[in-house]
């Protein structure tokens, strides 16, 4: 069993709001992270999969075709955009947190990893913090 | 004369829009940075400012002065923003791109750097994207 | 189960010395480790906890109050002091290294982290050199 | 358990390339990693150890010699070496892949851990792609 | 005047080598850079012009066509080459060090440069050795 | 003109103290930079040279002797030592910032430079701070 990664990269805008609490309170609790007109980072995204290198050509995945994969299924969507407007597999009234991003990016993914296993979504929102979903 | 770089960051959402062009002539200058709902980077600054070390301290500038002069000026008014909408020193209609925000930046620091010069902003909106201005 | 990390830095001073052994052997097994006036590092520090995304707030835990957490109970004690002279809860003996560091660090943290688990205690004394407890 | 973990560093040459097929099925698989004459790699190696701090060094191996064995039995064969060409323990027709890679440095190093376990050998290929190999 | 920085990268192989020199002499300058079946690495180029921000868009130069341009005049002839072999704009017996690298490099973009000007050819052939280019 | 840069790296002691300032000034001035028992850090230096490719060998200085210079010249004296107390060419009662650590090594390493010049040294003190000097 190897794992191999992959790095990608999207630049988005978010805010964390809960529409049922106060003003004074969604302040509370997420600070300048509930700014009104938003805010942004460059995520940086790390996506493992595991698996056994195939004899001929040594790849557990072909890392060109996963990066493929991740653009098409979830940067497409992600990249350039508003995380609590624009992105159809973020459920509406779900905080676009890191640690809900990693989730919805498993869902996102998992199905079509064939010949080998998806084990790993992590995602850096700052050089300071990052989550990691295993699939469990 | 030594130089001295404070680095700093911030968190941002913008786009880039011309509103007297057509929603077409924004794509194609602008491609995806046009997209409605904006998006957003984690910006890195870094402030450099040049003079002789003081022979008490050692000290160009005291670097944690620095820092809390740049957080004053600029990061109070950009961090956690939108930089088309809510910082007061980006006049309306400056496209917020990386070579206009160190001019901008320049002039939010200049006049406030006593006993030493400011000698450069340099700002990364991407780790493959930076801009600097030398004030000239 | 979602694992969110939160990185913070230190910097500090220490050497590695054993009292009991001779001059010369601390100098073969630490090498310039065991220099007299002491050395030091920028540690960087990257705390792991593990558990269930609030629906609410989408936070494993708030990283805002886990970098408090850690401000308050490890980083006053090691931040710009020296590790074998100045810090209450390295004991007496105890050689300062990452491997021993990531221990008492996570002795400090995991009786405070509360309505999610403390996953991992990870420490980078160089570009080239890290240590990580996992708490078993 | 701490885990202790060692980065080093070397410079390769390598294509990939399977004898038996024709140019156009290597090109189809590989891409522009097929070409004739050659492309390279600033490799980053992540060698990680388990075991328990010795009381008196505070070690759980100490990370000198982790490097020492390292440079001895994988950089020195890898290093400022054609990874296809000049290994003499990475079998002819291997495919010089990141995650063939892991598993052979593997085989290189773990028979000489001694009074603690290896963990992990990881292996970057550019700042977009790494593999890891957990021994199982 | 301010300075607009893209970022590209490539991997390529090379090997130091001057044909009129002995053996001895090859190996004794140059070390393992002389290895017969060459050694590769991961380049980063920072490519830098200058000019005044279009009123309009912003832009000193639109980075994408200035990654578009170094793409095609540069990366497209380095990338998974060989740069003692394959590459056009590198005279035969000219060494593919990093100092004539950014020299050949500055040559290929400096004609294209329109509206601004090349200010900068920067090179990483490691994370320790970088050379640079001003245009004089 | 060509630019050539060389990274090197050393870990040592420092604190920021004036022996005719009061404690209660000291610590005004430089903060916890005044801990008594010393802090450190991982310093990154960089080094660039000046001067035109040899025709034969590509290189503006051979990066390995300059790597050698930088280690004779100033690395042994400040890796894993103590900068207020064991450095022969820090002045007694210079403070050890960057900004004068800039100015010792380019005197202790200008005249050491042959066949080409030494243009600039630079040190980073952490990821945030660092200081240059261009030997005026």
């Amino acid at each position: 069993m190897v794992y191999l990664t992959r790095r990608e990269r999207f630049n988005a805008a978010h805010k964390l709001w809960v529409k049922d609490w106060s003003k004074k309170k969604n302040r509370q609790v997420f600070g300048k992270c509930a700014n009104k007109n938003w805010h942004g980072h460059n995520f940086e995204l790390f996506v493992t999969v595991k698996g056994t290198p195939d004899p001929d050509t040594g790849f557990v995945m072909d890392a060109k075709k996963l990066s493929d994969l991740i653009k098409k299924k979830v940067l497409k969507h992600l990249d350039h955009n508003n995380l609590n407007l624009d992105v159809p597999f973020i459920p509406k009234g779900m905080q676009p947190t890191t640690e809900n991003l990693v989730l919805v990016i498993w869902q996102q993914l998992e199905p079509h990893i064939k010949n080998c296993q998806l084990h790993s979504v992590k995602l850096y929102e700052t050089e300071n913090i990052f989550a990691e979903y295993l699939g469990e």
